[in-house]
């Protein structure tokens, strides 16, 4: 057989035109999601007001294995993918590893991450719907750049909630946003009651991505004709991320090729969600036993460390409730922590998946992400996003055990993303400044006493 | 037929494995470089201590017309090539326009520009010959970024004059390239000798590209094993950078296409002479007969205002001379101007093929450059870089008057890199701080009178 090459790419006509929405072949289903009034399962008519309706029929479907890709969120998608599987040979080489190792890498699109393919998503629902405009936060800026992109190319006006340290730390990504034509506001605001409530108790704050989704979400449903939309965490997203996993298991297929190990970095759980998905469907209909991993910031760590309860999505706790694992929505992580990865919770669904023993978790350390993200680097030639770097961390740590053991394990990451916006946090690893932290036991506890009383 | 995707990439095995020379079929050959002390043609013996030998021997090789890309520059142009041709379907919409717009984009590398294809080739034969560590100067940053990646992946000191105010104004430019391993030092220096007069005279300079060429040759030179390279304006470069051209001409024959009119953004040429360099083949050889236009900046008018004239490619005046379309290099572009295509001179390759009439040129101011920009960014949604952006404009021109004659051309254009390290100067456009500068003659007369005096 010819070599395998460096980059495959799948062509135009082999992009999938379905979704593929795990629920539908999960054992068990992930715990409803819980009004925070009356903590009662939510209706459609409770999500309506805050999401388009064409999103809250997905994130409510937990039995339509296949959702149709519409032709004209097919037609953006065709921009930018399908997006190249990589075979790591210079990493491989490197390594001196028998294992062979595969990326997906999202991060050849200008937003420069996989947040792009859910922003596409639930910028075309809104505007199909006639929605006059669309509110979200950012923390690192990923989320808010690809919804800026997808709404400049749908022509949907878009207000972002920028956390507010990262709106000074990262100017230019601010104005990348800019460009594409989103307002973007430093978060906490005045221009909301819970951003002036916040301000007022803590005028030095630096803001966090609960806060800043809080304020989003008022200003969406404060707005008429509005809507909230949201990167990560809900099932939306991981059904629209399934592209991620979809692509990669036909081009692995085309090229004779089956993951021993699916490994992704884990903030919110959307690359991750939609990665494993159809390697999660193998497994749990015993097609197949591949090994499924999340990697999380040893700073932030909700799956390895956290607790498997109902918890807010936001600080401000006014949005629906989510059973998941989670650090408690009042965890603020390190000021000293690079880049995403910051949520205190974790996708529903992973978090079932990780509770019955499907997904397995680990955390990395950011001097060691960060010194993987440097090799990786000058090895295969992409600078990687911190967040991607987590995955790269623990599939270099899976090829060094190859080495060890002399298997030739079958490794396939996702490479979420690029890191320019980044650059900063490379100089202090660089220049040897950078820290790691790890929260003892006690730092959690503020945290575990900020989750809701639930009667389950 | 069916529809011609949004992105079309050739296969890996149909990369190019030979680079093309444009002088094998030149009616006229381009004066040759002359040695600054005798004013004699320079000889391999003269060039010899600059460059390595390879890379000698094609800058003065007029004659080979196909050139074979050794397998392990190859290697490393598979991590990113083939480069996708795009049709600019949504652009062609926006623009109600009958024409075809095709633009090759040479973004999708980490270093983010088309500078690669030459720094790969440089770092290679380096490696290959056995030097120690190379030295080059980078203005905008494209050219040190592009080199940084290649050294570190043959594993090769690097050694990057940055002028200074790219310096201090880019950061995060500066620190992928330490990320990638190189020393990146702001020129003016006191490192060289050229840097301390620089700096004795003019203390508070913030540096000049021709300067920063005078402080790298200075740097190779002086340091025993250490060589130096140049990303653009040379013949060996423009040879490395027809694989723009011959990748653009493949993918467009597979497609049944041909370009009416093909268009490069033009600094020292070096994509412009690659994208072009098989289209003006046809043109030279009467097969066919493509409009080539090259787009720079009114700031910077080298080709439309300067002189067909020898002059020196450095500031302190210690280079070989090329005749060449020049400003003089006394010539400073105004501060306000942002981004590359800076350079006070052009390819001679090109400047020939402008004077016998292969090759058109026009200028293009820069609000306008960047209005284009931030247009194309919300309907191509990719952010370009603002030297690519002059192709930008001058490609949506020609599609208007296509739209006014109702003509249906064929355009192709370079797309040469992205944006994301240009956000100060795409914040100042949006926030309507830039200028346009356009020099006045008498602006241009001390570069003019800084040309050498040379019996011809």
């Amino acid at each position: 057989m010819a070599k395998i090459p460096y980059r495959f790419y799948l062509s135009e006509d082999q992009i999938p035109r379905q979704w593929y929405n795990l629920r539908a072949d999960m054992k068990e289903q992930p715990d409803p999601l819980l009004h925070p009034g009356t903590h009662k399962p939510v209706t459609t008519d409770d999500l309506s007001p805050i999401f388009c309706e064409e999103l809250v029929k997905q994130e409510l479907d937990a039995t339509t294995r296949f959702i149709d890709i519409p032709e004209g969120i097919l037609e953006m998608y065709k921009i930018y993918r399908p997006a190249p599987l990589i075979r790591a040979y210079n990493l491989e080489k490197a390594l001196k590893t028998p294992a062979k190792i595969y990326y997906k890498f999202e991060g050849n699109n200008t937003s420069g991450s996989h947040k792009l393919n859910s922003a596409i998503a639930q910028a075309y629902y809104a505007k199909e719907q006639g929605i006059k405009g669309l509110c979200t936060e950012t923390g690192a800026g990923q989320w808010g750049t690809a919804l800026s992109e997808a709404c400049a190319y749908y022509n949907l006006p878009l207000t972002v909630f920028m956390v507010k340290c990262s709106y000074e730390q990262k100017p230019y990504r601010r104005a990348v946003m800019q460009t594409f034509g989103a307002e973007v506001i430093p978060s906490p605001s005045m221009t909301t009651n819970v951003g002036r409530a916040i301000l007022q108790e803590h005028p030095d704050t630096t803001g966090s991505l609960g806060c800043a989704i809080s304020e989003a979400t008022e200003k969406a449903v404060t707005t008429p004709g509005y809507r909230y939309v949201l990167g990560s965490v809900l099932n939306q997203v991981l059904l629209h991320q399934s592209v991620i996993g979809l692509e990669a298991k036909k081009a692995m297929e085309i090229l004779h090729e089956y993951p021993d190990i699916v490994i992704g970095c884990a903030g919110g759980g959307s690359n991750l969600g939609g990665l494993i998905a159809p390697f999660a469907a193998d497994k749990i209909t015993g097609k197949s036993n591949p090994r499924l991993v999340a990697v999380e910031p040893a700073s932030c760590p909700s799956l390895t460390r956290g607790k498997y309860a109902y918890d807010f999505c936001d600080t401000g706790k006014a949005t629906p409730l989510a059973k998941m694992y989670t650090l408690g929505s009042g965890f603020i992580p390190s000021s000293n922590h690079a880049g995403g990865l910051r949520y205190h919770g974790m996708s529903p669904i992973l978090s079932k998946l990780y509770h019955d023993g499907y997904l397995e978790a680990t955390s990395a350390n950011q001097t060691d992400v960060f010194e993987a993200a440097t090799m990786f680097a000058k090895i295969e030639t992409i600078l990687p996003a911190p967040e991607s770097s987590h995955a790269i961390k623990a599939a270099i740590d899976e090829a060094i055990k190859c080495r060890e053991s002399g298997e030739a394990k079958t490794i396939l990451f996702g490479l979420t993303g690029t890191g320019y916006f980044d650059m900063t946090a490379y100089t202090s690893f660089l220049e040897g400044k950078m820290n790691d932290y790890i929260p003892t036991d006690e730092d959690l506890v503020p945290g575990f006493n900020s989750l809701p009383k639930i009667m389950e």
